[in-house]
């Protein structure tokens, strides 16, 4: 899996509008009405993680969710991160 | 509750031996063997969390989960970090 061009990463992220490129990587931040609904969307979103074997580093700040996407095998975005961020936005 | 002082950090860190001081706060990573036993590790503690109405923010970075404990209310440490690092532990 190549890693993306700037080109190809700015397309990308219109397809994903509320994620946000930070350095190598795209994060999203979820917030819910209390932590235990936190955890059960983490719960959620772990079985499309391993499918796809590719794992979103995920920071549980009391009903925060934030979700880091990068493939860094590659150093940097491919389409893997991408492919599971639309996932994660079908939730 | 209040800020404990230095030394009876000191006491109570000696009683949770896996866990580090760092700044205001204490923090311990577990390691499982692979990413749907972090997120089942997760899901365990979170119910002792939020019985406990004390949420430590949680990292889950594949198969290992940071905890970190802190006060925000009193700026520091508390027992209350203390009593849910020892529910933690009996985990």
């Amino acid at each position: 899996m190549a890693k993306l061009t700037p080109a190809q990463i700015k397309t990308a992220l219109a397809g994903v509008p509320e994620w946000t490129k930070k350095g190598g990587a795209i994060t999203r931040t979820y917030q819910f009405k209390d932590f235990p609904a936190a955890v059960r969307f983490v719960k959620t979103l772990a079985p499309k993680a391993e499918k796809a074997f590719h794992h979103p580093d995920i920071d549980i700040r009391w009903n925060k969710v934030t979700l880091t996407l990068t493939t860094h095998d590659e150093g940097g975005l491919t389409e893997k991160d991408f492919t599971l961020a639309r996932k994660f936005d079908e939730l």
